[in-house]
């Protein structure tokens, strides 16, 4: 054998073949399951324009993240951060009234999705759903080598009757319900979270990632479901209500010995790194701030609504920061009217697929960015469809 | 069903089972796999003392780091990152001469491990380790449900002479090489890892943690092995080199067609955040300041080894920022020792596994931190061993 701490030639007898041996071959090293598993498409990151694809919070961060910030001890990022972020996660059990042992904070909402499959899913296993949803469920369900059980939401836009009984037939380990949901922006009540939880035997993970948008006159609390149910596990993120997309970071909320596999094993020691956590202390201690910039959403939501609704596009009420409208009469319709408002750089979603073709994902936007986008519609839609 | 937008009573006919039926079973939501399998246990993260347990860097982060991070505009946490990590992965492309299709932008270098497993290996399948190692390793083969396929480093610590030979005999998909070593500090050189790649015929990952403090004068490189080997991949972090533990980033370099999938199947969309991502382009750009410190964590390693000897404990020459100091007579004496030390606010690595057992890992600090643990042992060994 060579010295290890030289740079010797070749070892005899030992890798004597080409190193090209592979040639075209190399996507062999892929394993076979992901083969024909497309990954997850996110929506576009224009750097100008009306920017209305991914439902991020059009008002700013609150101003005791900014001070966090250029408060930061850089000293502190040659360290490890704390491996399992105690200070974010005892401000969270305060904030939501739960003990630190009841949060788990990750790199995103999206990690926790990711961590729920690994943590509570055997491959093979069934993993319910009810599209239209989040696409991104799908592909790490596709991912874990687990088997999408695909239960599709009622016609008016509910949670099929027979969900947790559908789960429970095909022994289903996990399901993931979007609640307000996405792409409808509608509202599933506490009351029908209970039920399924409740009868389902799996993990019910509710998907938050809105909530923070919804009508405080509703009185939506799910949290307290955490005390109640030992199969229930909320899932919380910055990116929207905390003006924080770019800063990844988002958290569950469970019963502790649901989440401490998660906490102790499937999650990776540092998984989030000590600058995201001093932020997000700031950010969720900020709540009058927050609180403000919800209300804010909720008012130009309802305004922007009532446009696209004048405009002759049927738009559902929302209880998130977008809203879902129709284009009549359907499909081409909508898909033309998303190329033409690209081109003039106003930026909305489209998803091709059942149930959502004829219409538009659109965030609600600052004051002028909606009304610009107002502004692009009315014009577009005042000349003729295509074809019509 | 009730109505979605209000709290009303539960559905009749729906989840009339209590909550509560599960009792004291909520363990068994946990996936069959995961019931025996411990997690990976980090190095503890003292506040105080001297640090010497997780190989953090004794020097600070760049002033262009510090500068990027008091410069950053908050408002670009409202947005969600460059999804690719474009801009870093140019910057590390133009460092290391190769295209951004051969980088990898990671939460750290411990997700590249588990990104490596969900690309290329299927669970029950084999994955190489040479033990002792990096103990995630391990961890990450049991959580993906692969088979760790151990094959012990030699009595002198190098990689057994029909590595890749026995990787192949069982079908391994994948191996982990951490190089320059942990623990042991030891070198192996470009041919010797470039004969292993060639013979192996599943992915080789080499882990480049510690390569920043490999003596330059050794010439030693394997970033040209990526473009001759189609199963060669590199793990960089800038945890140690660049000072910045905290920050959790590292990368993977390697053949563009290797990557892909990792790239835009298995890897989150937003893996890494956008203050991560803006000082890493900063760290990785300052290769001056960098290579400074690593010529001074050098220097102090030679003189921390050189103590160490002259206290009587036989100590490895390393690559790497730590050394691994032998503490005759043997376990017992090093165990106490570890405690000793701690008892002192002396932070070292005892890790109780064989191999190891007899031995210190101790993390080259500062030389005011390597004076005070060389004062402490030496304090320490004047007073005799137990049971002696």
């Amino acid at each position: 054998m060579p010295s290890p701490n030289s740079s010797a030639e070749p070892p005899p007898g030992r890798g004597r073949r080409p190193a090209t041996r592979r040639g075209g071959e190399t996507a062999s090293y892929e394993r076979p399951r992901l083969r024909d598993t497309a990954g997850y498409v996110p929506g576009e990151q224009p750097a100008g324009g009306v920017k209305l694809n991914t439902n991020e919070n059009p008002y700013p961060p609150a101003p005791a993240v900014a001070e966090a910030l250029a408060r930061f001890p850089i000293e502190r990022l040659r360290r490890y951060p704390p491996p399992d972020a105690a200070p974010f996660r005892a401000a969270a059990a305060r904030r939501h009234g739960l003990d630190p042992r009841e949060i788990v904070a990750t790199n995103g909402g999206d990690e926790l999705l990711r961590l729920a499959l690994a943590t509570y899913v055997e491959p093979g296993d069934a993993v319910g759903i009810a599209p239209p949803t989040y696409s991104l469920y799908r592909v790490l369900i596709g991912l874990h080598g687990a088997r999408p059980l695909e239960l599709p939401m009622t016609e008016d836009w509910r949670i099929p009757e027979d969900f947790a009984e559908a789960l429970n037939r095909a022994g289903a380990r996990l399901a993931f319900l979007v609640n307000p949901h996405a792409p409808s922006g509608r509202l599933f009540d506490r009351s029908e979270v209970a039920a399924i939880a409740a009868e389902f035997e799996g993990v019910l993970l509710v998907d938050e990632a809105y909530v923070d948008f919804v009508d405080p006159a509703l009185g939506h609390d799910l949290i307290p479901l955490v005390r109640e149910h030992p199969n229930l596990l909320l899932l919380r993120t910055l990116s929207k209500g905390y003006s924080l997309a770019g800063l990844r970071f988002g958290y569950g909320l469970g019963p502790a010995p649901l989440l401490e596999p998660m906490r102790t094993k499937t999650r990776d020691s540092y998984n989030v790194d000590a600058l995201a956590q001093g932020l997000a202390v700031a950010a969720i201690e900020s709540r009058a701030w927050a609180r403000d910039n919800w209300a804010k959403v909720r008012a130009e939501r309802e305004r922007l609504r009532a446009g696209l609704v004048r405009l002759g596009l049927p738009t559902l009420p929302s209880e998130t920061n977008f809203v879902l409208a129709r284009v009549p009469p359907g499909e081409r319709r909508a898909e033309a009217l998303y190329h033409a408002l690209e081109g003039r750089d106003v930026h909305v979603r489209w998803f091709g697929e059942p149930r959502l073709a004829d219409r538009l994902r659109i965030s609600v936007g600052a004051p002028d960015e909606n009304d610009r986008l107002l502004a692009a519609l009315a014009d577009l839609l005042s000349t003729p469809a295509p074809g019509s």
